[in-house]
């Protein structure tokens, strides 16, 4: 693995960007979500994607020009139409309002409509922790996930983040999808000839299979613990796609925004922030947070467990060396960021 | 099974906390609650209950004289000293609450801390969603869960409920805790003598287990899809215990409020409300969540399937059989009832 300093991946992200014509302040938006991605180790949705994205502004899928805007909004609440920018845009603005919302009433939610492909969920919940208050993000997706008793892709996997303020680590955070398994695992046993647990995928009847040979040409992603996956995703696509006023997973109307580069993503998302000392301020929240964490990790270990991790502190940790000894760069990413420099003429300065 | 009508059942409740010292109007409350849950068929946390509730009264883990109090609130948030009543008491009041301010801020929050177990979370969601709402609640509980790499009983499977207004059922809704399962299957497992599948409890060592004969003495339950389950119920301790300054489920406050009658609960519950029609008002809530309803059910059924279940289906189903013939009640239920009809002199009106 190549490693690249935190501060010059964001530089040649944000150089790329402009290039491409998006303007200065948006492109260092879109640099430092993927970057910091990229350093918490989730590269998934960091700046392997940031060549696709480029991709997708020049096919017409995504908008170089817009302006996203605040359509609706009152005391706790707001609604911006992204206007087919790229998704990192119009969601950090919409954390940064309900933070400033939040802190005066104590919780706030805004949501986004018409917008693409917003990179990782975590990145924006952790905005509104690094404030020392609660945040909450979400999005819908493309249909990639069948249902109890369904066959196809029916319904996106929908992904849903939250993080709050701790101490030893900077927060603790969650992000998850709805599916047992990110689809790019079901992908790889495909390459290595691996059978999978029967729990991953179906197959284009809709039962359970251990054979990804045919995914994603044919069959669908499983929601985790079935039901209780499904409703989570139908709760994610209620709170963006239909508080939003935009579209769901299951209309047809949100296509994957890799796959139809020319076609607008339409996908919808949803922030909320909710400042905790204005409901107990006695101890601090990063106080208390602290507390049950430690209380997690000290507690009796699993035979064969010499650790218990609380949730997201696998990410602090390798931020933590990403920081101090550059970002180890996974072939993939490294190989989608060496094409981008070849074609851009932007140098990559890898250590 | 025997059946009642829910009227009935809703009587025969009430009376049985009047006769025992609670004020009528809390009685009501209580009775209301645990008789709906029946009627939508989740008997597990209906009024088979009662009984237990009645006897933590006589021991003390319950105030009966409790009265709940608001000891903080702003224009989006208020949290609620629930001072040892029973939940359903604060909850109700709690979602109430939260769907007052939400009407006027868009979205608002209530957490209830000092609390007993509340039954059903999917009961307070539907709350908001009859008035054209969306509703979130939770609670947190006793310890009953492990965590990826720990052994015996650490955190909470911390119930997790949402619903929101649909039109060819009442409401669409989900009402799951962060386990793979109920521990009364595996309870019912050992009852039976059968073997469990190994995602269900971990043994004294912290490893999965299919043998149910040691539990819950021995073991826990296991989080659904792993660090998934056990990540949100870390955030249901957050945004309950901690947001309402009260217990978590890791700190050691909050004990089994039926094995320890004596002792207070202490859990804490947390309600969201959020007002649909100020985001977006160009189609009513109802029926964009009916479309997306209709599309789901209309979608391709996986070979052997005949039907696509939508969240809260099942219940509102069960709801309008129990409307017009009755409440169904199991064996288990009818016991508990029985058995409290004779210890009070109540009689139970079945059909």
């Amino acid at each position: 693995m190549k490693r690249i300093r935190i501060k010059d991946l964001k530089d040649f992200c944000r150089a790329a960007l402009v290039k491409e014509g998006l303007k200065e302040e948006y492109a260092q938006i879109v640099a430092d979500v993927l970057t910091e991605t990229d350093a918490y180790g989730t590269h998934s949705h960091g700046t392997k994607n940031l060549h696709n994205y480029i991709r997708k502004y020049r096919a017409g899928g995504i908008d170089i020009n817009a302006e996203p805007e605040v359509v609706t909004e009152g005391l706790s609440f707001a609604v911006i139409d992204a206007k087919k920018a790229l998704g990192m845009i119009p969601s950090v603005k919409a954390m940064e309002i309900a933070c400033e919302k939040a802190k005066k009433t104590g919780i706030a939610v805004v949501t986004v409509r018409n917008s693409c492909h917003f990179g990782a969920a975590g990145y924006y919940a952790n905005i509104a922790a690094k404030k020392g208050m609660i945040g909450i993000a979400m999005s819908n997706v493309d249909p990639n996930m069948t249902a109890p008793g369904a066959r196809g892709m029916l319904i996106g996997n929908n992904p849903f983040a939250y993080a709050a303020p701790s101490k030893s680590v900077p927060t603790v955070f969650l992000d998850i999808a709805m599916s047992n398994v990110a689809s790019l695992k079901v992908i790889q046993a495909r390459k290595d000839g691996k059978e999978i647990p029967p729990t991953w995928i179906v197959d284009k009847d809709g039962l359970p299979t251990t054979d990804p040979s045919r995914y994603p040409e044919e069959g669908a992603m499983q929601p985790f613990a079935a039901h209780k996956g499904y409703g989570l995703a139908v709760m994610v696509d209620i709170l963006t796609g239909i508080l939003a006023g935009g579209a769901t997973s299951m209309g047809g109307d949100i296509v994957s925004w890799v796959f139809q580069l020319d076609k607008p993503n339409n996908v919808c998302h949803t922030f909320m922030a909710i400042e905790p000392t204005l409901f107990y301020n006695e101890k601090p929240v990063a106080d208390r947070v602290e507390e049950m964490c430690v209380s997690l990790r000290n507690a009796p270990k699993a035979k064969g467990s010499d650790r218990i991790y609380t949730p997201g502190e696998i990410e602090w940790e390798k931020y933590i060396v990403a920081e101090e000894e550059g970002i180890n760069l996974p072939a993939d990413v490294m190989d989608s960021l060496m094409g981008l420099s070849e074609e851009s003429g932007l140098e990559l300065k890898l250590i």
